[in-house]
């Protein structure tokens, strides 16, 4: 819905050269989405008018299902040309995509050198740089002059990812320095590169995770980055828009996992099988969490029978307190994600929820009273006050462990999303129920408070 | 702590112009933490030792309350100078945060031209793609060669900055066609721009609100993308490390609205006092909502003194039914958030997460009534059923919300996330209870039912 080019249905098209003309000047992914909205035996028509690199970039933006689809009905010729032409990355995560005999034989066609790259990206766990890096960039040999350097790149560098960052190494391609391509236009031809370029680079290895990847480039809001390996020699480059697309998963990612959907980014229109097993198992589990939670109040049974306005008391503390931890939870994992805190900053970090925490629960508390006034009758007041209590002591506890619990997780190397909202709501309820009803009962039984 | 780079503290500092050299080859991100890390004494001191160039660029990384206070230490001269070399969109933000007597004392101290881009930007609404852009693009005149193109660039377009793309208007400032520095430099020097130039180019209008800017960056690859007024003249340039930033700042809102914190992005090291006007708010709002489920719950505190155990087994579904309702919303904000759908999916979106719903309705309903059967004594065992048809009902009317609620406030053009967590969790409490204790009441005095 934010393609900004209209494009004729193919059911409508009486000449295929003016097709031709129309595809080759839209923007590749308005192509993929066009493909994608023909019906099947048509996709392949269309996309054989594709001129060769147009064709590689259309594929890269297909969905699996539909890239699987078309290999199958391209020539062998076709398909071994689409998969050379392809950037390393992008054959890395097709291969993943595609079933095993079919990725042997395609990797057979490929020539050695692609061969070679698309197995190094292969070989790098997913999720890191070097999974997500691409093999095309710009490499330097010390000792060259700018007018060397520029002549190079326009002789060589025709196809790679990015130009606007050149990387020097020295014979051992170690990373020695950068240049951008703005300071080797904007200095003098005969300039040495090692004189302009800048040694203090921001670099990452092959093992970073993608997240800290990209927020390093969004610190030093970098176009591109290199990586290296575990010798500082220079291996690939990682480029800004597969970063941009690393931080919106991760971004829903973190989202989801809070509210309890796991399986990474859903959309709203994945099937309704993949919706419902990304969020039944914690559904369920949830559910079983909860027998902690009801079991405590079963015992309170006669109590309850007793005062029955408990019943309409304690939902409401349930509902604002789960409320309270969800708060601090999501700020805390937020935090986290975007690499503003660190596990360093706990204690800093709970002193000002445990501040902030204060003031809720004092007005939780005070409302609390209030509002349990409307429903309690005149000789049952006294659990009114004893509501709000518990509902200032639930607010900090709340605060607590919505900043602790994704803390922790952290510095056990985990992801801190795993404390679920559910899971959080699940722990406050069982922990004010118990405090409430023995409250209750204790004033009720022992100091003989009236009903 | 992603610094990259170590820099010693000024108190160590016996060598200034050691010190001055240090600052001046580390990124002057890291620079900003540097100096905001210093006692406040101090920071004018650091702050003077930096070129011109890099103490603009250092400036643009602080905290507004750093700013504010530098402004105050350093004198006239040194803040015209520095306020002057600001990039235009930077300058409108330092604006927005500075006491208006100051920004008049400034504005007073800038060139003509500078104070014209300055004001034209904070002339649009913050928000948009107006308000975030920069003036500082590549614009060529239609009819240049590629060879002059390059040259002029060299010649004039040092300061701005992206030069990576180059814009092409005619005589009327109208934008008609874009070269990336790539497509100039793999090009015959003699021809002509807008034989290689591509016509068929993405731009957003000033009104385009940022995300949808950040989006069509995003779908689009673009590093940059140009801005135009109504009359379709180019204004200005939105670069990639804006938007990056725009989307991090609306995935955090999205994640924080829906957990019921507003205010924009909250950190974890936010002060207190702000972290409880972000939250306090809706707790008490919920708080007041929730007197409507707590109220429906009251008239039935004779059924509940009868059969004490609804005070156990409404809790569980209370709880559940909330993160079926939650999971639903926040897939839908998120989708939504990031353009993946549009209220025009509504019904497909809803077949889908009815058809997912159906088995949810079904798991819970099934898991509700094993579980409702520990607490529930052998003559109550009715109640189990009863339980579990409510948490299936409840299911149902949860992915309904979650998914109807956010799209029914696109639509109004509205924020989704305005429906927050804590919102859907209240009105299906309410809806819940009433239900249960409606049926229960039902089955025992007019079905006879045992307890």
């Amino acid at each position: 819905m934010l393609t900004q080019t209209g494009l004729i249905s193919l059911a409508e098209v009486t000449d295929l050269n003016q097709l031709k003309l129309e595809l080759s000047e839209v923007p590749a992914i308005d192509v993929g989405d066009y493909i994608e909205d023909l019906p099947e035996e048509r996709r392949a028509i269309a996309f054989r008018l594709l001129n060769k690199g147009k064709a590689t970039e259309v594929f890269e933006y297909l969905e699996p299902d539909v890239r699987e689809a078309l290999i199958g009905s391209l020539n062998d010729g076709q398909v071994h040309q689409l998969i050379e032409e392809m950037s390393p990355d992008d054959r890395a995560e097709l291969f993943d995509e595609l079933p095993a005999g079919v990725v042997r034989r395609l990797i057979q066609g490929l020539s050695l050198a692609e061969r070679h790259a698309t197995a190094m990206i292969l070989g790098y766990p997913e999720g890191t740089a070097g999974r997500v890096m691409t093999t095309e960039y710009v490499r330097l040999q010390e000792g060259l002059t700018v007018l060397q350097a520029l002549e190079k790149i326009r002789r060589l560098d025709r196809d790679k990812e990015t130009i606007y960052y050149a990387y020097v190494t020295d014979n051992n391609r170690k990373l020695r320095s950068v240049v951008s391509l703005r300071q080797l236009l904007f200095s003098l031809p005969d300039a040495q590169i090692q004189d302009i370029a800048s040694d203090r680079l921001i670099r990452v290895r092959t093992d970073t995770p993608q997240e800290e990847a990209a927020q390093v480039m969004m610190r030093y809001d970098l176009i591109a980055v290199p990586v290296v390996d575990s010798e500082d020699r220079l291996v690939g480059i990682v480029t800004i828009d597969d970063m941009v697309d690393v931080l919106e998963e991760e971004a829903t990612e973190d989202i989801q996992k809070i509210a309890g959907v796991t399986g990474g980014d859903e959309s709203s229109l994945s099937p309704p099988l993949q919706k419902l097993r990304n969020r039944l198992p914690w559904l369920l589990g949830i559910m079983g969490l909860y027998i902690g939670a009801s079991s405590s109040i079963s015992p309170f049974q006669s109590t309850i029978a007793k005062v029955p306005v408990l019943a309409v008391v304690m939902p409401l503390f349930s509902n604002t307190g789960g409320t309270v931890g969800i708060q601090a939870l999501t700020v805390t994992i937020r935090s986290l994600g975007v690499g503003e805190v660190t596990p360093e900053d706990t204690w800093e970090i709970l002193k000002r929820e445990l501040q902030a925490g204060l003031g809720t629960a004092f007005s939780l508390g005070g409302t609390m009273v209030l509002l349990s006034l409307i429903w309690t009758k005149p000789e049952e007041r006294w659990v009114a006050l004893v509501a709000g209590v518990v509902m200032s002591i639930n607010s900090l506890v709340a605060v607590t462990l919505g900043t602790l619990l994704p803390i922790g997780l952290k510095r056990l190397n985990l992801d801190p999303a795993l404390v679920s909202g559910p899971l959080v709501t699940t722990m406050l309820d069982t922990i004010g129920f118990i405090l409430f009803l023995t409250m209750i009962t204790v004033s009720l039984n022992i100091l003989g408070a009236p009903v």
